[in-house]
């Protein structure tokens, strides 16, 4: 087999990247160790950037977030027991972030994808990027007891924090890493969400807390829990009884509890690997960055990366030139660790950390004041919220 | 002895309240450890925030500062190499600071005591406040070989970090703090200051450093250093020569050194102690919080301090009414705690940290390099430079 363009990973960063290249006459190939139904099943952001639904659009799979999102003028901060709204409209100028899904968004790239009959392998074991240093890269994996090899131009790979494309210059990349002494533990139901135009993020005596969506009838809510907590010791209403009490009590008051349909406790990470091109490899999204879910750079991110790379790509087949293949990785990495600052900022300033002591909390409580009460920090909050210019 | 107000310390902080309270027509006398003299060889901070230089003016002690200040407009950040202006005065809406020593401040102020005839004992030993839980304070000391005794309505603490004041009340306070893990070596030299209308701050990887002034003939400088350094290790030559590599080439160039006349290595702590108030007994200044000289607050917050209980006493002198004394610590701490945060912020994003691993040092580049082109956090820096609103 040979294509253009080989996709290792079928999560929205390596779906929007081939749906881009297609789009440009450029052909492709994606490579998914999991079934379609497993990627669909990984809960993840809902909160996308304007550059994240231009690119959607762009992409032509548009019309879901456009039916289905809902358009956020402001954030809530809440601490002390009491609410502090974040004008992001006024203070950016007119900016919004949209809530939409993460798995709304693969499904609608993955409905693109098969109506545009291209093809996606699944279930693809042993997925091994080579000869990328060189001029004939290829990519090797298992399926149906056979191996396959897929001869290529360039390999894109979009696989994740845990894929092969990372590992498979792990001897080339610096990694810099920061763990937080955290999870947070969330709880997806299906109820109409108690902030429906805001997230709301809390910072309590008892921890951090969340008050997210997916739909005005699916609510996501998170709270900060000890990393040695297992899902099993929170019953449903141990869940709302916590969120409940972390948050003013106008808010809990109007919280409305469901059944869970999914509740997991994940670790919270800062992770960077650099540089993101290796010869004719390319990482894109949580293969070279991860950030902590604090802000929801995580899928923006992925986005600027994809349009980065798209961009560069289709510079490279139809005109012949290396310019933003020679610039992908320097161009990404400045936009990330920004986004990286700014999720570590809002994660300090949000959590409370067991090892702080008492000059920490009180700095914390400090620049929670400043920051309501400022204009030019709310500002600055509010421009990482909606991204930066790219 | 009968006075209204006893005041502890000489320095600025007590001279300042003195001055106010006389002006208002309330008595005080100021007991000092030190002589005169030696008060006035203590080379300290000096940027003064607007604020202050107005109250300078209210205590009738302006014109030194009139005459002998130079007003910054802006203040440089120098990074990779590269400078960085921070048009303050364009983004406060017209605010500036003055540069003006604090020995001139203090020798100012002295002046003024000694013109208006008022008694400050200075070399006085085993000052001890003393009965400020009830309603007959009363301050003893020692000198010439004789105790005396002063009787009062308040005391005030202006004594300084390692003051009696504090250590008076040692077990009703709660103590903040956070000692940083590197020292400034600063020296003063009769030298044109190579940036004579903004501060240079400076972030290389060899540390921080500090282009400061006292006049137009007299320089400031400092470079971090580590906490094990001597001052012996720091001849002239090898000052300048380690200052110059921390800068730009252009700035590099254009310093102009000469000998210094002084030189000492001075280590960085964040610290509050709460409450500020103890019946009669009042801390004001460096007797109640200290922080990193990153930012120029340490004055200028013991300048506030002394606003605020000049105006309570006064209040209650002259109105009868508590309201201010009830409030002062409340009032200050406030507005302590939003320096104390501002000065860890900066001393954090400027400084070279021994113990930060690579994660840290990326996240302070990103900051930096998000601070300069970000006229939201631009604004942030510049409005806590000038002085928060009070």
């Amino acid at each position: 087999m040979r294509t253009q363009v080989v996709i290792i990973g079928a999560g929205p960063s390596g779906l929007l990247l081939g749906q881009l290249l297609h789009k440009a006459g450029i052909a492709n190939i994606i490579l998914e160790r999991q079934s379609g139904d497993y990627v669909l099943s990984r809960i993840r952001a809902g909160i996308l950037e304007q550059v994240t639904v231009d690119l959607l659009h762009e992409a032509g799979v548009g019309q879901g977030v456009d039916a289905g999102g809902t358009v956020h003028h402001s954030i809530e901060l809440v601490f002390s027991g009491q609410r502090h709204p974040i004008d992001v409209h006024g203070l950016t100028g007119g900016k919004v972030v949209t809530a939409y899904g993460q798995t709304e968004v693969t499904r609608d790239l993955m409905a693109a994808r098969a109506e545009a009959g291209l093809q996606t392998v699944y279930e693809a074991a042993q997925v091994q990027p080579q000869g990328f240093e060189g001029d004939k890269p290829f990519v090797t994996y298992e399926k149906d007891g056979a191996t396959h090899r897929i001869d290529c131009d360039f390999i894109a790979g979009c696989d994740g924090f845990h894929g092969v494309s990372r590992a498979s210059v792990k001897d080339m990349v610096k990694e810099f890493e920061r763990v937080y002494p955290f999870g947070w533990l969330g709880v997806l139901s299906d109820t109409p969400p108690v902030s429906p135009h805001a997230i709301v993020y809390g910072n309590s005596e008892r921890g951090f807390s969340l008050c997210s969506m997916r739909s005005l009838t699916r609510s996501r809510y998170y709270v900060q829990c000890p990393l040695s907590d297992k899902v099993e010791d929170w019953s449903d209403a141990r869940f709302w009884d916590e969120l409940r009490r972390r948050l003013d009590p106008e808010l809990a008051e109007r919280i409305v509890t469901g059944p869970s349909i999914e509740k997991s406790i994940a670790p919270l990470r800062s992770f960077v690997a650099e540089p993101m091109r290796f010869g004719r490899l390319f990482l894109a999204g949580d293969a070279a960055h991860i950030v902590p879910p604090t802000g929801a750079k995580g899928l923006n991110l992925a986005a600027t990366d994809v349009k980065y790379l798209a961009g560069a790509l289709i510079e490279r087949f139809l005109e012949r030139s290396d310019a933003g293949i020679d610039h992908y990785s320097q161009r990404c990495l400045r936009r990330i660790w920004r986004a990286e600052r700014f999720s570590w900022w809002l994660t300090s300033l949000m959590h409370r950390f067991p090892d702080t002591e008492g000059f920490g909390q009180k700095i914390q409580e400090a620049e929670l004041d400043y920051l309501v009460n400022s204009r030019a920090l709310s500002t600055s909050l509010a421009e990482n919220y909606v991204g930066l210019p790219l």
